[in-house]
């Protein structure tokens, strides 16, 4: 349904600033039909500049109205002579449009697809669906309006809370514990043995592991994540916190609340973090280890210590950040050594000449 | 079916030199049955050597014929008495002949089978087959001649071109856009929403993602690969761009044409490549840089700067390749600059004694 | 069903020591339920201490009985007044109690489960469960007393040997070999096509892989690992490897005996490792590299090189362990480097006036 500027300024309770009329033209009336980026967006998209360094992305910007902060208005203008509409929080007010052009599909009522699996005691609750090809197996428990996608392996015993979504192909081990709101992303798995092994006579005989996993409320799994079960305990996932695509996370991990680990993180067994510790991609954590309550793990950092709480930490075998930064600054500062050590070299040759010089004219002398 | 060193030659319109016969001794006839590589080959087997610097693999062959480029026949014979082939490209040669032995199976003309779950509102093209257990949602639109394997999942309203094929428990989120002769592995997850948050009253508040992934045609994703879809547009794969095993690409990031990412690299989200980039196993880019036309990212390279087209650059953080081994060089040095300091040092101490010797000498003298 | 400590010191072979009683006091009869770790275990549970160097975690531990070593049994006394247990192998005498209180569930006799979809060409052997929703395509064998989960996949041709188990999702592609008691997590895929093409007139063209994947004995494959077929022979993981999540194999890969790989390690085409070679976390290995028996890659280890049998690598570009962790001492000394060149260079200058000054002396003086 086409919006005009200022309707979506009284959706996102914001101030509309109407183009810049030449002397003599015409208004022309905008009708907007959807959002997009600032540098794709056209006469019918509204678009957004989340802050004052961005500015630059209005020059060209072909927009029929951009959201911008409400302190940076007057500078936009100068930039930019279509609708603008300030805001206390453009990227917020760009979301809450975007929600009225794209509103989220309506969740169908399918209920149990008569191409579901789904044993005979496990007990589903109202308006929860189970799409066609899911597996729910025995004494499962699964809350109220849940989403279980196509291909969805749920094991004997699992609980679930209310309003938990499942996409597609994403597999639960038998025991699991998912408290309300959980979102798992296709393809990932939760649940499976940590990797645990004793040697014994020249071969690895498996520990058995017996443990479980806990995903605390609001949790988010990225697709092909993959979170082992405890050995004999819970690997525990903290409320609120988000984790991406193909992150590993291992036996007996005890993560915080509302960590956010990106994509191709791998925590190794027994790791314990904080509250809102995050960690860039590719980042690796050594088993055992503490992460202290806000501290910040950067990309592809290789952890082998503790890191305190609200430290920022950087490299392979990593290290705080200014420390990390001063050991490449450092690094690239050895060309600039060894060409001062060359010429000292030849100073102290010199001096050494000089000296048995005078030396010599002294031993004369005397 | 079996053929003849010769019949082996026509086919790949290559030159056949017969084995070397010692003087009386019987030429034995050579049927060939298979394909195998050099070290392993046997009698029945045809092989292939690549380049001159391969050459001494042929040393211990027992191969029945060995393709070889044309140039290096000479040299082969003093190695291998068996037949030689002589072709332009031994490997496309090689191919041609393992597709000879080994024939790909007939694509079967299951249709669509009694045990996929297909929506009636979906479009299903010609030729094209729906194998047991694949879920194909509502509005999907799919071109002719594709296969479908076993536990896909198609999402509502995707759209695939023709000769698509999808390997089993792949993962179409709804609305994704997949072109003609587009190849996805196994467990690979295309259309995961992208990984991003409003932090806001200490938690995050996940940002709905409405865009979408478009492939274009003849891409190839491995398994277990994930590609996000856009916030607002499209996560765009590039015609003819292969992605590995375990590969990550984050929302709206804007892959080039006839890329190349080995297995277990990670993009960031709003990476944009140029045509022709390869980034080798491992290598991690960050959010929002722009790598170049023809630009090389080393394995486990760490990217936090765009690159430039055509360049080469290696290491974490990144850098051009001949700087980063100049780094490594420079840090393999400072053992040997710690040495030349210990000796500057004593050599520095000797010429101050000599000194203080000489000014008390001339301050005697004076 | 509850056991008595001593009950539990008959099932280990173990040697109880009651509990220290405080003069007059009386003793309680303790009777265990359950395992738990040694920091949250009650007193209805047994505990574990592994070695001398843990025993700090008997201090505040609540634990009804606790194992360890019996030449530890002195110290634990001094620490812990509760029932202690010694034994020659805690952990082993752990497991073997946890198995006590938690016995596997028997494995259930479905047979095929009629929402299976089972090829009528296909032979399955006795006692082989192919629980609801798995395919299991043309012509595949499969043992007695195997486990196929739900949505798991089995391609045409496979051949799977007696008490193998495929977990929930995980794919064969067709023409698998899987030996006795192999074990597959869920969604791992195995026998995708390796990642080869020929680069011809601007764009890659697919190299067929014909070759499949070989799992010898007892390997154990993890959650979301893939390991790609060879091109025309096979790619080999050899008895009693364990393989954890993520983990990517390229083809063509020769893997040895008892080999030991963590989560998310990458190997490139063609490497062939030795037996007994373990490999931590994220390490990446380059193609057609070797890796001798015994050898050690550590963690994020970037191996561009082969590694002699029995050593320790480390870093990346990796190198032997000793001569990395002296890199990164060296690279830590740069700055104390630094200072001592800015002390030479006053001694230096200093010098140079002395001895000018000297010149200037012995000049006039001569």
């Amino acid at each position: 349904m086409p919006m005009t500027p200022q309707e979506i300024a009284n959706l996102v309770q914001g101030e509309a600033w109407a183009p810049v009329c030449e002397p003599g033209g015409e208004t022309t009336e905008v009708l907007l039909l959807d959002v997009a980026s600032s540098d794709i967006a056209t006469a019918c998209d509204v678009a957004y500049v989340q802050s004052e360094k961005d500015l630059s992305r209005l020059t060209n910007c072909r927009a029929g109205a951009v959201l911008v902060t409400r302190s940076i208005l007057a500078n936009a203008r100068e930039r930019f002579s279509g609708w603008l509409i300030g805001v206390d929080a453009p990227q917020e007010a760009f979301v809450l449009v975007m929600m009225q052009f794209r509103p989220a599909p309506a969740r169908r009522a399918i209920g149990i697809s008569p191409h579901a699996i789904v044993s005979e005691t496990a007990k589903i609750g109202d308006g929860t669906n189970i799409h066609p090809a899911a597996v729910v197996g025995d004494d499962v428990v699964i809350g109220s309006n849940c989403d279980i996608h196509p291909g969805v392996v749920i094991g004997a015993g699992c609980h679930l809370g209310d309003n938990v979504t499942i996409h597609p192909s994403a597999v639960l081990y038998p025991g699991m514990k998912i408290s309300d709101r959980v979102l798992i992303h296709a393809a990932a798995v939760i649940g499976a043995d940590g990797f645990g092994y004793r040697f014994e006579h020249g071969a690895y005989v498996k520990i058995p592991h017996t443990g479980t996993v806990v995903l605390e409320e609001d949790v988010e799994v990225g697709a092909g994540a993959t979170i082992d079960r405890g050995m004999i305990g819970s690997t525990v996932i903290g409320t609120g916190t988000k984790i991406d695509n193909q992150v590993m996370i291992a036996h007996n991990c005890q993560i915080g609340r509302h960590n956010a680990f990106a994509s191709q993180v791998g925590l190794a067994g027994s790791v314990v973090t904080g509250d809102y510790v995050r960690c860039a991609g590719q980042a690796g954590i050594a088993h055992q280890l503490t992460i202290g309550e806000g501290a910040l793990v950067g990309p592809q950092a290789g952890v082998k210590d503790d890191i305190p709480a609200k430290e920022s930490w950087l490299g392979a075998p990593a290290e705080p950040d200014k420390q990390f930064l001063r050991t490449v600054l450092n690094t690239r500062k050895i060309p600039e050594i060894r060409e001062q050590i060359r010429t000292m070299k030849k100073q102290i040759e010199v001096l050494t000449q000089q000296v048995t010089a005078l030396q010599d004219l002294s031993g004369n002398a005397g």
